[in-house]
């Protein structure tokens, strides 16, 4: 669902804040490059929670994990110590066993973009074996995206 | 420099060696995926290193510091807890401001392939403006390909 | 200033929140050890903006960086993922070179004590060498704990 | 063990070194001082492993997690970025239920003493419940201090 398609869906998608941390600098003076990794993760967790879902429930109740595959990331502009950061989050598409997300990095104070990127899971169980997302999840993400049919699909295991 | 040009040119490439720290892990119990762009970095510095270049004097004395603008990684399988892990890092392509790096990283004991990037990285003064790299980098890069007239061009800008 | 003198001065204390991210996990399932002290960190930076000052400014204007250089940690119980977390800090004692803060981390959810520390700081410039701090934060500190004529005393540069 | 009784018993101590990582450094120009933390675990695992145990396989197939529950540092003196460090680790005290360690951190080129510390770990099972030391590992350290009656005692469950 990279691009909303009028009247018909709703995006799956949100913000969420956070405050750049002088550990997170480096020498050069700015936000070492990895940080915004872990950025994504923050927005992505936030995201599962706004639709409803407790990403720490699903790993300790429905043994679902969704580790990283497949990861793209353009930095564009510095963030800088203490700078308040705008992580905004899409879920881009789903199948019970593949996740694409993708991530806008701002500036709060002035709405710099500072970084694009996206992140591609598949879902795994704790001995890392692919396995599905429970069917609740699918329904809900269906629900949520309900005029489109092609968002999430629990019959391609793709 | 992506493919290597028969009896031509030399490729710009090396290895590092580290192990994985209890530090970098995560409650997947295996490595958490941003550690990794601090490998590739790891493998970076240590290849500059056995070109013959610092890159703290690259910093402190020339002045040039190379953030890296755009970085793609794909994950094929976990890293463990102390593992020991290589970093076989090439330089693919670099002009006097642009420099293009390429990774792979193996666990060591089976040679599994773990995880594969590319970064590309600019060149900046320690304001942050983009600035070009010495000659003496230029040459000497050149002297270790020089049989590939592609590789490093310094009339080009990128 | 470890504990409040009834009636006659105000603790310079405050609280913040932050909550776990999965990268601060190790594969024991639970936070690693170092990520308390970066937590630390954000709530001494919090308690300086709550009295008004910026620690980013104070780098930037006053030249004044305030290294840690000794710090006690004890670990209580584990923090987990995707727990919500409060930062308790105090500054117990500041002259113009010396800053001494305390720190009681808790989970939020049901107010268990994780960890207790204390970190001293001292007062140096952008070259790392030990300089004092600007009257003005002297006097703002002096000022937020008036009563208390033994809590920061510019003239004892200890 | 804090000093060694001379003809008497041998100190278990070790030197591990590493390098350190631009993604450590912050924007003070130095390594951001949790890092030391992380070097301490190095150095600790390293010590291990010269006395015949990897702490991983303790791990797995002992049950057995050694966390920190109490951790002092004091630092002397900036780390800069690419410095060779060492990490020096004595094993200062050991029961079947608690371990002492204390360190001291180097720059390698001048010896530079750069931080000393200190931490306590309790032993617990992977659901972080208290448990002993398997008598394999306390034999073991009986062994390579054999002369020191006091180092490691089995029957205290301190």
């Amino acid at each position: 669902m990279g691009k909303e398609i009028e009247g018909v869906n709703k995006k799956i998608s949100g913000e969420t804040k956070l405050r750049v941390r002088y550990a997170e600098t480096d020498k050069m003076g700015v936000v070492y490059h990895s940080n915004f990794l872990i950025w994504f993760e923050v927005g992505r967790v936030e995201l599962l929670r706004q639709c409803g879902f407790d990403y720490r429930e699903m790993e300790k109740k429905d043994n679902c994990h969704l580790p990283v595959v497949d990861l793209k990331i353009r930095y564009k502009a510095p963030a800088q110590y203490d700078d308040e950061i705008v992580v905004r989050t899409d879920l881009k598409r789903m199948s019970a066993s593949l996740l694409h997300f993708s991530y806008e990095v701002f500036r709060e104070s002035d709405r710099t973009l500072l970084a694009t990127g996206e992140t591609m899971h598949i879902v795994v169980d704790s001995k890392l074996v692919r396995t599905s997302l429970p069917e609740k999840y699918m329904k809900a993400f269906r629900d949520l995206t309900f005029h489109d049919p092609t968002f999430c699909d629990p019959t391609k295991n793709s």
